[in-house]
C-alpha cells in the first residue's frame, strides 16, 4: 500500500526500512494535516499529547509556561522539522509541560500519539528515534538557555535580528516588538528599549511592525 | 568470563541481555574506577569525552559555564546514578558542553567513551539507552530552569532546604552559603540574605558550614 504519505514518511523518518507493513500502514492511516493561525496555540498543557509533528508550511514554536502566565521559547519548528515533544505520553522521560504555537500562519501533519506509543514499544528502532530526536531538541533549548541566563541583552538581540536576516534573506524583519520579546523569552520594554539605541546608532530602522537593518557590520561588530 | 563489574553492570543497564560476550566482556576491560575530592572538576570542556560514570558514592554536579566563569547547575548526581552527559562524543545530538565536578567526596566507575562509542554504534539497544538517559536528565534541567526563570527565590530556597533535609534525613544541612548559591545557580549574597530573613522568622539557626531547620512546617508554607 502507498499511502499519500509514503514519501513524506521515507523523508523524514530513518527507521522507515525497520517497520513492518502494517506498521507503515498504521501510520499512514493515523496520521491527519491540521492549519492554524499566527498566534494560536495548537499544543499544551498537562492533558495534551497530540502525537509527532511535520511542519509542512510555516513555523511553529515551542515554550514553557510559568504560574502567572510568563513564557520562555524553547525552540522554533520551520518547514520540514519534526518535533516529538507534542507527544510526551510517549516519551515517557519527559516530565515537564510544553505548549506549542504558530509563529505565522502554518499547516502540519500529526502522526497520532496512540498509535505511535504501540509502534514504539513494539519497535526498538523507532524509540531510539524518538528519544535520539528529544535529545537534539533538549540541546538546542540548552543553548537558548545559556543566551537568556549569561549573555548580555545587547549581543543575544543583534544575533537574533542577524539569524532571521539569514532564514528570510531579506533585511526586513516582519515582526513587533511583542513578538520579539516572546520569541526571546523578554518582555516587550526591554526589546523596545534596545531597538530604540540600535536605531539611534543607525543599525537599524524601525516602523509598525517591522524592522530594517541599515548596518549589518555595525551589528555583527556587537556579538 | 565475570568481572568484578558484572553484576553493577546488570543492575544498570537495561541492554546487557543485548550485547553479545564480546560487547560484555569490552565493557569490563574498559572501566576504570577514580575519586574525586570535594570541589574537584572530573569531566569539563570541549574536548573532554570520558565516558559513562556510574557514581558509587558521593555527589557530583553538572553545570554548565558562561564567557565570565558563572555557573548554573544542570542536574545533581547521586549514589547509583548514570551520566551519559559526560560521553559527549558517544552523544552527536549534544551539541553544548558540560563540566562536571564532586559536591561531596566521591568514587565513581568510568567506562571508556572509545569502546562504548563503537557498541553503540554495533548496538541499537545501547544507543537507544543512552539517549533514553540523556532525555530524562534534560527533562530534570528543564525542572531546573524553570525554578531559576519563573519561581521567586524564597520559595527556590525553601524546596533546596527541605530537599536537603529529605536526602540527608537530618534538620542540619552542612553546606556553606556558596556552596548552596552554586547548587541553585545563584549569587552568594542572595543566598546569605534570604538565610538571614528565614533565621530572623526562626525558621533556621545559621552556624559556620551549617544551617539547621528549627521550623519545617513553616518553611514548607513559602513553597
Amino acid at each position: 500500500m502507498n499511502s499519500p504519505y509514503t514519501n513524506l514518511f521515507i523523508k523524514h523518518f530513518p527507521f522507515w526500512e525497520h517497520l513492518s507493513q502494517r506498521e507503515k500502514e498504521l501510520m499512514a492511516e493515523n496520521t491527519e494535516s491540521a492549519s492554524f493561525k499566527t498566534g494560536e496555540m495548537l499544543y499544551g498543557g498537562e492533558e495534551d499529547c497530540a502525537g509527532i509533528i511535520i511542519v509542512e508550511t510555516g513555523q511553529l514554536r515551542a515554550y514553557m509556561l510559568s504560574e502567572d502566565g510568563r513564557d520562555i521559547t524553547l525552540y522554533r519548528l520551520f518547514e520540514d522539522d519534526v518535533c516529538v515533544m507534542s507527544a510526551s505520553c510517549v516519551l515517557e522521560a519527559v516530565t515537564f509541560d510544553v505548549f506549542i504555537e504558530a509563529v505565522t500562519d502554518s499547516s502540519i501533519l500529526v502522526i497520532n500519539s496512540k498509535v505511535f506509543k504501540d509502534i514504539v514499544k513494539q519497535n526498538i528502532h523507532v524509540d531510539e528515534y524518538m528519544y535520539r530526536l528529544a535529545t537534539i531538541r533538549f540541546s538546542d533549548v540548552m543553548w537558548s538557555m545559556q543566551q537568556i541566563l549569561f549573555m548580555s541583552f545587547d549581543k543575544r538581540l543583534a544575533i537574533f535580528l542577524l539569524e532571521e536576516t539569514e532564514k528570510n534573506s531579506s533585511n526586513e524583519i516582519k515582526f513587533t516588538h511583542e513578538q520579539i520579546a516572546k520569541l526571546m523569552g523578554s518582555a516587550r520594554e526591554v526589546v523596545t528599549r534596545m531597538l530604540k539605541y540600535f536605531s539611534d546608532e543607525g543599525i537599524v530602522t524601525l516602523s509598525r511592525g517591522m524592522i530594517t537593518i541599515k548596518d549589518k557590520e555595525k551589528l555583527k561588530k556587537i556579538i
